[in-house]
């Protein structure tokens, strides 16, 4: 097969668990490469620059944009958020798969620009589990947990554009299964192409004339 | 998850194994079933009516596709062959995976027919293996392993149309690679429709009145 990293973009409800379930991803298989994001948002208490987020000013991030640094970006909540380009493109060659843990408004621009990207949606099994949730983190005012909630409405609508639907009910269970999926996906034609284009061209040599 | 069964369309060079890898996963796996196909080509040695095939005769075989009783049918090596609808409907209704074992030809005009039919091609990992299992059957003329390794090179390039590569290297791997990419597909977007309406409509209700 063909070895070259999947770039893949990872979305769910705030409050689907999302960031859990890719902090087990990664510390159970090695194959994975976290993508860190740009952002001009200000830190949350225990979040740390270069592992959560790279914290930027307004300036240097429409710096980014300008010279094409970001392969997405976009404004949510009054502050930009943004993928750099470099680590996505370097870790990709290596052979890693390359997950973004983005929101929807650039998840599609990323397909749209890299049509091989695998969208994955990360749901909870139903709306009232995403409520509980939120409610209990502790850390959110209930308007904040209202406002999530309605955001949770508008963003389920955009469910449809996403490849796969990933029901996080069991942690570990659903852990594996994001597993399974991804690495089914290198199986995909359009994703060996060299393989492919192989075994056509040994077929050829081998029968040379008759076709 | 919807609890639909996934119509799969299986093909492959002739050599690449992919009749004992439906043999192994069918024994290995409880949800799936094998279509039994029409065919008017005479039985091999040990081949059973309503097993292997269903043994029908020219006018038979015509009867069934001016009735529309059949989801796909063509003629290869100067015999027909065809899916019975009733039994492929039935089976994916009761949430089996339902598998069809026919040539390029056939999974082209199903997919057309049913889109979101999933079509594996199987392949071995190189010319050279292929031409081996063909010499190592015994019960081919040179003359026939020729024109297989005739039509594999044209079958070839339509590998391009197929979802999935299946490379059938070591057949037990190779058979729980095939059941991990199957799973995978039903955690498709495009499958799970009623899962997402359904909490899409939970959001709403949710919030009713603040969209």
């Amino acid at each position: 097969m063909d070895n070259k990293g999947i770039l893949i973009v990872v979305s769910g409800f705030s409050g689907s668990g999302k960031g859990t379930l890719m902090k087990v991803l990664l510390d159970a298989y090695d194959n994975y490469a976290l993508s860190i994001s740009a952002t001009t948002r200000q830190p949350r208490a225990g979040e740390v620059e270069g592992v959560h987020y790279f914290y930027r000013s307004n300036e240097e991030f429409e710096k980014m944009i300008a010279k094409d640094e970001l392969i997405e970006y976009a404004r949510y909540v009054n502050n930009y958020y943004g993928t750099p380009r470099d680590y996505v493109e370097e870790q990709l060659n290596s052979g890693k798969d390359v997950i973004l843990e983005i929101e929807i408004q650039g998840a599609l621009k990323v397909k749209k620009k890299y049509p091989e990207t695998l969208l994955l949606f990360v749901t909870p099994p139903d709306a009232a589990t995403l409520e509980r949730r939120l409610v209990g983190r502790g850390t959110e005012t209930p308007e904040v947990i209202r406002s999530r909630m309605l955001r949770a409405a508008q963003e389920a609508d955009g469910m449809d554009a996403y490849d796969y639907l990933i029901i996080n009910d069991d942690i570990e269970a659903c852990r594996d299964e994001v597993h399974r999926i991804i690495q089914s996906e290198h199986h995909r034609c359009s994703r060996n192409v060299e393989f492919m284009d192989q075994i056509k061209a040994e077929l050829k040599a081998n029968l040379k004339g008759e076709l």
